[in-house]
Parts: structure tokens; sequence; C-alpha cells
């Protein structure tokens, strides 16, 4: 094997005209993380570790699901009766058999920005000397999950939150003038349309009443409660929403017929589908109007088929490996809901992000349909989603983007991470965009003008991102 | 920035081999533009232009879609308000936003091939210099729409219509000796079918009346009334139809059932779903059958989903930049559409564009079903058609009938058009090509042989569509 | 033309390092063929040829389809009325017209490695002296199926074959001491829920009856004469099983329900459609357990749309050129049938093949939700399947595999053939995997340590296939 590291300088760069871009251009911008999963109470907390297993294994399910797949048993994935060292060494294990798969790139990126191994390979040999070395650094008193955001020069991250959430770990995050990094929530009203979950969506009903402090005995109370929820998260700093979704729902739903539905739901009597679609209908675009007049951005994350494994759901709960990617259809649905809203003067800023790759192109083309002149790229497709965060899915993601829409609008990477390492995410996106937009140089597909190429990878790193959503105005 | 310009002799052509393929056996052959949207009445008209928005920015709405991206507001696109400097000077202004996007070049082509402009790239400082540098070639003598068509050695060019249209335009172009590329309508029946639009369906069966000189009171004077339309496209020129549907239909449909459902229609009767795919079904068999009968090759238009933005078409009408692509199923109606035909021995050519790329591979193996040995080539992969025709989708078209049919049988290039600049897509489409092929002779993945490559070049650049539409036999 | 033989040592390699991986690691491999549709009886009575024509053209859709595209008429694919020779001369002429099509590639391969012929390309001025050397070699003494097998370094294949089948010729090669390749039944049981074909369906129950020799009156003694050949061709080495279905089902379905509709069937009466799905989930599911309890490998082929054309499908009967490749939702289906048999505890090793490859992240990330930790890579996708088994086919399949599974525990490739010459399946196959490999390795993607890479490719080509299927075990 050679000698030089693996993740070296010109990582992922093919080109003079890539590494020139890079290096010159994106390198040193800022990080704005619009959209994370991070918990406010460990930013609040700021966060410490005993050990790498506790930051990388102990909530990863892309780890836990290369080592099921590498024949890795559960207890040392998941499993409570295994040490932390045991987890670390079945993991390290499985890694000569991951090469290809993203998380070889994500682990030795972070190995090397995070802990400073640049001279190993993760594997069985290497294991134990890597996990010593790495633990003797978490445990240095620099290491932090606050220090980890500032290292990396992340200006804004932005959590995932429910509405009924007090957002206390936020308030206090503000209030702290030591830590200069602007910590967001986001307003993710999944289960305010629920109405196929009857039980979640019940429960959720109570806390917006405890949260909202109103009795709510039909829709009107309903929607109120949440317009004031929502006034709420935009005082303390919230400037987008997400939505979860199967397929996005754009059947009509007048007010009185979602009314009686929602009395049905209340009243626990059971659903048809056909009322459950026009529920969620309905909802959505109340919402997307809530976000329209305070001037946030939707985020709009669809195509996942989740829980897909019972036993498995029923050992370890939501959100630990076992979803994947559906296949519904997308195009009308989705028309009729971003239609409905730009028709009644309503559609928010809004991202869209498809975890099926082949709804690339007729997302790239959606968003045309309703650009507006207004505010520009004021659609975007959002940077490749979940399984989509690697080399082929964020590069489809550029190309579709490119072709179908205006790249240079793009308001790039995010991490949807869980983890204070994922950092170097926003980095692999520069690296990958200037590889893509160097070879595009080199081969006179675009032209070889550093300045004006570089200035579009300045933008979709950073300023475009800083632009679109208003974090520093005001 | 190197001083070579952007468009160069060697544009996209990566390899010493795609080199010698494209200037050896593509560059120099003449066009034949076997469907497009350019107007009769322009050519019998020999129109011309005042300055270069009129020919650019007033009816494209691919640069208006990119203009919206980027902020630009709708009374530079299209708005009657604005001066056509203005409007030019907004669509300078975003072509550095455009790196990427094929507009960037088609924009660089027509300005290098029709204007001479080659050493500018277009953006906000160099608006001014080509608008005035473009405004003078244009309005030289030498440059009329009849000009542009011959200096780009156009042999053939196929317009759409409406069964109703009168062809005046067409008769009166064909009796004009001093032009001599030819001017052929293209059978275009969409309203025929359109029963789930009844006003548009009912107008159009009166223009058909007027037409065809009978009145219809029934479905078998409906057959008879188009039938008579179509041999009289037939005598003037007519080779292929085109139809333009969501998805393709396949049905059963008796006569009986057919003739009752157009009783309804003509009766204002509302139809039901069932009813509206019936008579789509039967509908596309017997004009199938016509364009067999008649030697006619028959294009197949589908997936598009139309005017998405009810208050832009509202404002605006249609084909002004608010569609984009659909993702209905579509493999079981077309085959038991294409079978029928077969079956009854009435299968005419047929090109078949789809307009979701994830498509291309069913739609590539698909033709395989029904090629019968008789002609050869005689189903075919359309060319990236909209929104694919740029440099990933051509690829991937290309790819997918390379791999699952016989690359040499294809057709090629058309423009689908309404500018007279767009002949610049045929060389675009050839250098696309050559480069394609010049990679795989470089690594071996074809014989390196220029001769046999270079055929095929030459085939698919030209003679296969010469010899597929018969527009000069007889 | 350059000098050097189209087929060299190198085909398809372009990196040095994808070089040292082939020859070093891949190349001297056995083949294990675990996926094929050779009939046992030719094997059992060592069948030879006595021309090219008919172990090329007597039975491969694949040339046919070929040939119809480019224009030569039926009776020179599979009529009866034309010699071997014209034929021969009829596929040799549409070579040239082959170009970037698979054939290309394969016809070439078999040409160069069974037959010695690497200093001419097929085409129509080389076809008679072609044909002379072919068949030369063709009736040498040394030319039968067993020693292409024996030359190919063939260990082990497994043929496809119905539950009913005597396995007589299974039974015959295995007692021929003389002969060493394992060959092996594969248990495809598809007749065992084609309800909607009802006489097809009656007719196997009958052939079924007499097989096991019991009466079935109900779906208990259906189940119970299926598993009685379940353990018969367990006892005759069988150890996978192969479904063919357009999707996968999964609806529910009750063991009385099932009963139901089993006395319907086999009363001859009308099911509908939601019988029809019911009864296949329940049968695929009871299915799904035997494997699971024989500790055998399941194999779900899904996505054809077979028989497009009745005409042909009348005169020429199945598999005989006429299928493609179809649309249907199966995220679902596939996910309930899978979760089914894993909640049950008994979901067996599965390899899943699409044949649209636009699901191949959707099967790629489903394969995670059910890998349980015990068997290393227990859920397989499937090599490029039929239309897929190709360059970019197999690109994509790898490309997916790796970037949302584990490419290193691939099974690898099959040849799903019914020739004898199609072992260089294998060799093209391994040759592309080391090229994608090799170019990562030069481009910093992976770690650029032969041995690290070459264990994987060594994996992928044939260990990990001997490890996975036990026919080396017991």
């Amino acid at each position: 094997m050679s000698n030089s590291p693996f993740i070296h300088d010109d990582f992922l760069l093919q080109t003079r005209a890539a590494r020139e871009l890079y290096h010159g251009y994106a390198e040193g911008l800022p990080i704005i993380d619009y959209h994370c999963h991070l918990k406010p109470s460990e930013i609040a907390g700021d966060k410490r570790w005993e050990n790498i297993t506790q930051i990388w294994l102990y909530g990863d399910h892309y780890k836990w699901r290369a080592m099921r797949t590498a024949g890795v048993p559960e207890r040392l994935c998941t499993g409570g009766d295994t040490s932390d060292w045991e987890k670390f060494e079945a993991y390290a294990g499985i890694m000569p058999k991951a090469l290809r798969n993203p998380l070889y790139h994500w682990t030795h990126l972070e190995l090397s920005r995070y802990f400073g191994v640049t001279d190993r390979l993760l594997g069985p040999d290497t294991a134990k000397s890597i996990y010593d070395d790495c633990n003797r650094v978490i445990t240095a008193p620099d290491f932090s999950c606050r220090s980890l955001m500032t290292r990396s020069k992340v200006e804004v991250v932005c959590t995932t939150d429910d509405p009924v959430d007090s957002l206390a770990d936020h308030i206090a995050i503000a209030a702290d003038a030591s830590f200069s990094v602007q910590v967001r929530p986001t307003w993710r009203p999944d289960l305010a349309y629920a109405v196929d979950r009857p039980e979640a969506f019940l429960a959720w009903l109570g806390k917006l009443e405890a949260a909202a402090c109103v009795e709510i005995g039909n829709l009107e109370a309903f929607l109120s409660a949440i317009r004031q929820r929502h006034a709420f998260f935009h005082a303390h700093g919230c400037r987008l929403s997400d939505r979860g979704l199967d397929t996005v729902y754009g059947d009509d739903c007048t007010a009185s017929q979602a009314a009686t539905i929602f009395d049905k739901a209340r009243a626990r009597q059971p659903l048809d589908p056909v009322e459950i679609r026009r529920f969620k209908s309905f909802m959505l675009f109340e919402l997307g109007v809530m976000d329209a007049e305070s001037g946030w951005t939707q985020q709009i994350h669809y195509g996942a088929l989740r829980n897909n494994n019972t036993a498995m759901f029923r050992a370890l709960g939501p959100d630990t490996g076992f979803d994947s990617i559906d296949d519904q259809p997308v195009a009308q649905g989705l028309s009729r809901y971003l239609d409905r809203l730009a028709l009644a003067g309503k559609l928010p800023r809004t991202i869209i992000y498809n975890l099926n790759p082949r709804d690339n192109e007729l997302i790239a083309t959606m968003l045309g349909n309703f650009q507006d002149g207004e505010v520009a790229g004021k659609l975007q497709m959002g940077s490749g989603w979940w399984f989509l965060d690697q080399t082929d899915g964020m590069t489809r993601q550029i190309e579709a983007l490119s072709q179908l829409g205006l790249l240079s609008q793009f308001v790039g990477m995010l991490t949807d991470s869980r983890s204070f390492l994922s950092y170097t995410r926003h980095e692999y996106f520069r690296r990958l965009l200037c590889n893509i937009l160097g070879a595009d140089m080199e081969r006179g597909l675009i032209p070889n003008d550093l300045a004006l190429v570089g200035k579009m990878v300045a933008d979709i790193s950073y300023h475009n991102a800083r632009n679109y959503f208003g974090f520093f105005s005001k």
C-alpha cells in the first residue's frame, strides 16, 4: 500500500481545476447546517463523551445496518450486554468489508479531522490503537459538542422539533452569551396530520392542549393552537419547518369536510383511506400557509418506507436501521399541493427531498413550475437525503438539478445528522462539488474561468444558504 | 480564463477518436428535422426579426424558466411592459448562473454559429455589445428564417399540425420553387380523443366538420371525417403523426362501446374515468391503423404533467414553462396498444418518446417486442425529449438504446423546437454521439475501426432518418 | 483498424490497478454458477453440436431480438425453412450494427475463448471463414457440453426445475463418477400459485398428484404434496429455489381464506383479483417457510412483462424474445412478504433480482431491513438480470449495492443462461468488477492496497458464493 494517507489534502479532487476550486473557494467557508437531528439538550449541556463508541455507535443506524449486513450479531450493534470496546472492535472488524460504502469515507474523514488519525486505516489490526488514540482525544478538556461545532466553523444549526416542545433548551442556549453558534428550532408537525395512527394523533392532541394552554374541541381550535405554537417557535428563532411524508397529498378537502374528519378522529371513530388522505391534504395546506405567512422555508422529506421489520421494531423502536426506499407516485399530489398554495399567494420557500433517486428528474422539473421570479431559487431540490447522502446519490442530485434547474441557486449541504462529528459531510459535499465542476472546466463543458466557477462554488457552499433562510437578517 | 473560445472546433470532443469521427463523418451532413414546432406561416412569409430578443426570448419557455428560477420577475420574461433590450439584458444577467444548464451550451452555440460571437461569453458585462453585434447580423439582408434553414443544410422539416388545419402555408411553401427545403406537415390529432376536456373536444368537432365539409352525427362519421383529413394531409406531404399523452392507453373498447361514449360526449353528458380511458384507447388504435395504412410513422410523446401552475396558466396560457415530468405507469398500456395494432397487422413505424428518464430501459426493451424483421429499426426510442434534450438525458437515452436495442438503427436527432436557431441541436447531438463512441474506441469497448464506427455515426446523424421516413422516395 | 485483437488480455481493464486485480485475484478462480437454465438432459447426455448455429442461434432470444431489430426476417431467426449457414450468415451480417450492444462483447468473447477466433471481427466479410473455423472446432472430439464446463473451471451449476420433475437427469449425472461438476436442481414452483392461469394451474396440480403419488383434494393436501417434493429435491442436492413474479405479493391471507380460494380454483370457479393476490401471497409465504426450514436460498426474479406480442406468442410460444421491463410498484408488497417471514423466524437466505433498474436503490436498501447479523449478506441483491446483464446494468447494480449495502458480501455472477458458452459472462463480470475497483484505487476512493481490494475481488468472484450456498458443506 502507498504511504500517502487515505484522507489527504486532495481527497476526491481529481483535476487541477477541482483542487483550485476547493482550496481557493470552498475549504475555508463557515458552515450553515440548516437541517439536522442534534439534540438541543446536548448542546445546552455541552455534551461530552467517555469514548468513541459513545459518539460513534450509540445511535448511528447507518453503522448498525452495515454491521448486521456483515454478519455482526445485534448484541454488538445495539445490545446492552456488550462493552463499548467490544462494539468498537466489531465495527472496526467490518471496515475492510465496507469499501465503496459511504461509511468508509465518513469514518476515515472523522478519524482524520476530529481525532488526528491519518496514518492508519480502521480495521481489525488497528482497532485497539485507534480506539485508544481516539479516547485520549475525546477525554481531553477541549473535546465537547460545542467545541466540535466551533472548531468546524458552524454558524447556524437548525434542530428538528415537535411543535409541542417547550424549546427550553433552545432558550437556554440562546441566553448563553459564551456560545455564538445560532441554534435554531425547526417546526416538524408530523403528528398534526397523523390521523392514520389514532393513538399517536390523540396523544399529541393532548400535548398540544397542554403546550398551548387551550382546550381543543374542534378543528378551528386545533388550528388556532397550532398557530399559537408556530408563533412561539418563530419568536424563538425558528425559520424552517419540516414534514415527513410517504408521499405528498394534494386531494381536495374543504374546511367543513376537514372539520368533520377531525371530529371523527377525536371521537376515536375509524377513518377510511379517503378521509385520511383528505385530512392530510387539508393540514399540509394549512401548515404551508402558516410558513408562508411567517416567511419560513418549508422542507418536505418524502418517500421513506419505515419500520419494515416488525420484530426489530418491537425490540428497538423506530430509527434503528429498518427503513428503506418506497415507490409511491408523487407527481400529481405534489403538483396540486404546491399549486393550491401558489394560487392562494401562500407558497413559502420550499425544499423538496426525495428518497428514491428515480424521482430526481421529476422533482428537479417540478421546481420550475413554481419559481416565481421574486425569490431566487425559491423552490429547491434538497441535497441527497438519507440513503442518497453519498457520492452516487449526491452526484445524481447535482446532475439533475444542473440540467433541469439552476445549480447556482442551490442552498447546498446539510448534515441531517444526530452526530456532532458529521460536519465533515459539508467538506465531503464541497469536495464532490468542486470535483464535478473542475472536471467540467477541464473538459470545456463550462468556461475555464476560475473566478466565475469559484463564485458558484462559494455560493453553493455557503452564501446561498446564508441569503436564503434569513438567519442573519433582522 | 483561457484565451481559446468556449465554443471551439472540438467542443465536447474529448478524445482523438471522437474528433476524427465528428469531423470526418458527421460535421458536414445535411439535417433532416423530422419533428419540430416551427410555424409554417413564418416559413411561408420568410420571417425576419428586428433584434435577438424577438428570436430568442419571445417564445422560449426554457429561458423563461431559468430566468424565473434566478429571480427575474415575470415582466422581464414574458411581460409586455418591458423593452426588448431590457429582456435581453435580464437574460444575459443570469447566464453566469446557468453554468451546467443546457441553456449555457445552446446559447453560446447559437451565438457562435449564427451571429459569429465567439470571443465573449454572455453575461452582464457583455450584454450590450453582444446585443448590438447580434442585431447587426439579424437585420442584415441575408438573415431570415429561410436563410437560416438553408445555411444549416436542412433538407426536411416536419412541423406539427392540427388535422383541421387547411395546410395553406404548406401548400404555399411547396409551390415556391425558389425554396428547396421540404416543409412537411405532421398530423397531431390530440383533440380527437380529448373527451376529458369536453369544451375543447366539442369545439374541435365543429372545426372538423368545417374542414371535412360533413356533418358528424356519430362515431362512424367522426372516423370518416378524420380519415378524409388524413388523406388530405398525406396528399400534402405528411408522413408522420404525433400524439401527446399523459400515458398510453390500451384498454379494451369495442366499436359499439366507443360509439356510445362518443354519443354521450357529443351530447355533453359527463363521462366517467373508465369511459374516458376506453375512448382514448379506441381512438389511439384507430389512428394507429390510419398511419399504418398510409405508411406513416407515428410518434408518441408521453409523460408530461402540464399546466401545473393555475395562476400562471390563467395569465399566460399553455406552453409557457409550467410543465414538468409525470410518474404514471405505462408498460402495460403501451404493450397492449402496440400488441393490438401488431395483431391486426396494422402497426406503423413508431417512435416513442418518454419524458421521465426512469422509463428509458422500459421503453428500450418494449421496442424489441414489436420489431418485426421487415423494417429495420421499425420501433424507435425517441431522442431525449424536452427536459431530457441535454447532455445527461441524451447520454442516458443513447446508453439505454445501445445496451437494450441497436443504436445503429437510431433515426437520431430532431429539434422539437419553435426556433429557427435550434439546428445547432443537431450539431450538439452529433458531437455528443461522437464523443461517446470515440471514448468507447479508445477504451477498446468497440473496435478501433474508424470506418466501421464512422459509418454508424453518419447513419445515425443523417442516413437512417433519410431511409426510415421515406421523404425522398416516390 | 489497429492490429491488436479486440478481445485481448486486458479487455475492459482501463487502469493498472484493474489489470493487477484481475490477473492477480480473479482470472484463475473456478466458477460457481448458482442460477442457469441449462437442460439437465443435455448434461446427462453430454450434448454435442454439428455447427455453431446450433449452439448459438437455436435458442438465443437475445440474438433473435437484435436480428429482428436490424430487419432480419423471422425465417432467418427462428424459421424452419432456412439452413444453419443462412442463419449464421444473417447473424454475422448484423454484427457491425450491434456495436455497443452486449451481444457484440458476448459474441467475440465466445469466439475467442471457445473457438480461438481472435484475429477477426464477425461481420459479413468474415462470416464464412469464421463459420468454417468454428465448425472445425465444434466437431472435434473434445468439444461437448461437459468439456466446455470442465474447461471453464465450473465447480457447480444449478439448473432451474419444476417441482414435479423426476430429476432423473440430475440423478444420472450425480451417479456418473467420471464427471465432477456438481449439477444441482433448483426448485421453481411458479405454477403452484398460478391461479390467474387456471388451465396451467390445474394441469400442474395433476402433475403434482402424479409426482407425489397422492390425491390433492384440499389446500392441506396441496401443501403436503409440495413439501414432499421439496424434501425430494433436497435429497437430490437442491439448495436454491426461485420464483418468477410480476411483483411481490404480501397481502394478508389466512389459511382458511387460502383454503377457500384453493377450493374455488380447483372447482374451476373464477377468482377475483383480490383472491388471486391473496392466494399468491399465501403460497409465497408457505414456500418461503419451506426454504427456510431446509436451509435453502430463495431467489425472487420480479418485474418482467412477458409475451407482449400475441401474434408471435401464438407462432413461437414463450421465451422467444417478446418480453420486456414492467413498472409495477413493489416496495410495500416485498416489505410485507419479507417481514412476515422474518417475524415467523422463517426468512431464508434471499436473493432479489429486479428487472427495472429504477428499482436498484429501492432493493439495495430493502435488503438492510432484514439483515439479521447471523448470516453475512443474508439478503442479496441479484446481479444485473436478463436485460441488465450488461456493462451499464451491472455497473449500476454494483454501484447501488456498494453505496447502499456492502459490495464485499455480494455472491456475484451467475449466467442465467441456456447456453454452455455463457461462462464467459463470469469473466466479463470479473473484468468489470476489477475495472470499477481499480479506477477507485487510482482515484483514491478506496485505499491503494492491492491485497485488501484483491481479497474483495476474489470473494465476490468465487469465495462468497462458495460459502453462502453451502454446496461444499456436509
